[in-house]
């Protein structure tokens, strides 16, 4: 099926059956989506935190919106965006990318030295907010992969930060937690939002043509 | 092709052959993919703008990064966001979908009630943070959508907000413009990075287990 067949078939789905569970190779398939997502300046300033764990899992369910959700789904998929930039950060990346592609290292330099100028000189908060966006794209990719095999998932901004970033111990990555995903398979009867049309803004509405 | 060969297959293009259009239908494939992304409580609280009028990109080049794609590409899709939420914008969004349904309007009210409660309560640039959020999520799938027709495409935040949100008259739509995306196929003689490696974190450093 196409992409755009895939984003009609979705959902953000209300329950899951806590009995069905995802294969490692969906899940893995799902993370990988979100791997090769196009983030700004190719740096890549988030991780995936794939939690599986029971136990984990409740223990995140404090101050969520969808508590049984996130202990009946199969999989967990945080999204943490780094706290803010740093030399070091943006360097690693780039180090890497020269490396791989056979390149001396520093050949982006007069780029990755503005990166550093701009990025550098502003506060955490304004970074944060930068390297927080970035993940909205994977968190897309996810959700369309996850379509593709037909997993089903719900995509949540709902839940309480600072217990999500204390129980993952975050912060001793320099990363503060975003959005997340539930993965697995719904309850069909308890999804109550499985069988109602899906609808969005029609297109004429939503694009503004300067032609 | 698989949405993981596609994510492989697709770069940020560095320059566009002037002399190629994309076709109507291969951009409106681009922008439904857009329109069919999920966003928090399904608000969709950001519009797309389709601009190929070659006078309206040469005005936008002011402040870009990459001012010759924005001259040189076919199609350039501006994501503006809602500068804030009010109860007018929820409320249309919400009647549209109860009307679709078949249910009666104000079936989701006691949730509608919660993001009022939430959001209008909020300063202005802290809900656009949150609808700017969104929108990159429909840049993903509109730049996989892209990849999906082999059509080149190069996301993009280096450019001067300030100049596109009045060039494309975005205040009285009561939208800010987020990032945009060159449209259009590779000159592929000047896209340096065509035949470089594609570099993605490796997926043990991408990826916190916790099982």
């Amino acid at each position: 099926m196409s992409l755009i067949e895939n984003l009609q078939w979705r959902h953000a789905v209300k329950a899951f059956d806590p009995s069905k569970k995802v294969s490692e190779e969906n899940i893995e398939a799902i993370i990988e989506a979100a791997r090769l997502a196009p983030t700004s300046s190719g740096l890549q300033q988030f991780n995936v935190i794939k939690v599986s764990n029971q136990e984990i899992k409740e223990k995140l369910v404090a101050g969520a919106l969808n508590p049984e959700s996130m202990k009946d789904c199969s999989h967990i998929l945080v999204f943490a965006a780094w706290d803010t930039y740093t030399a070091e950060r943006i360097d690693k990346v780039y180090d890497f990318t020269t490396d791989e592609r056979g390149l001396p290292r520093g050949r982006f330099s007069s780029y990755t030295d503005k990166l550093k100028e701009l990025y550098l000189n502003q506060p955490d908060e304004v970074n944060f907010a930068h390297t927080a966006r970035q993940t909205y794209i994977a968190l897309g990719l996810a959700l369309a992969q996850a379509a593709e095999l037909k997993v089903d998932t719900c995509p949540a901004e709902g839940f309480d930060n600072t217990v999500v970033d204390e129980v993952l111990g975050l912060e001793q990555y320099g990363l503060k937690s975003v959005s997340l995903i539930y993965v697995g398979y719904a309850d069909e009867e308890k999804d109550w939002v499985r069988n109602m049309k899906k609808v969005r803004i029609p297109r004429n509405e939503f694009v503004i043509d300067m032609e």
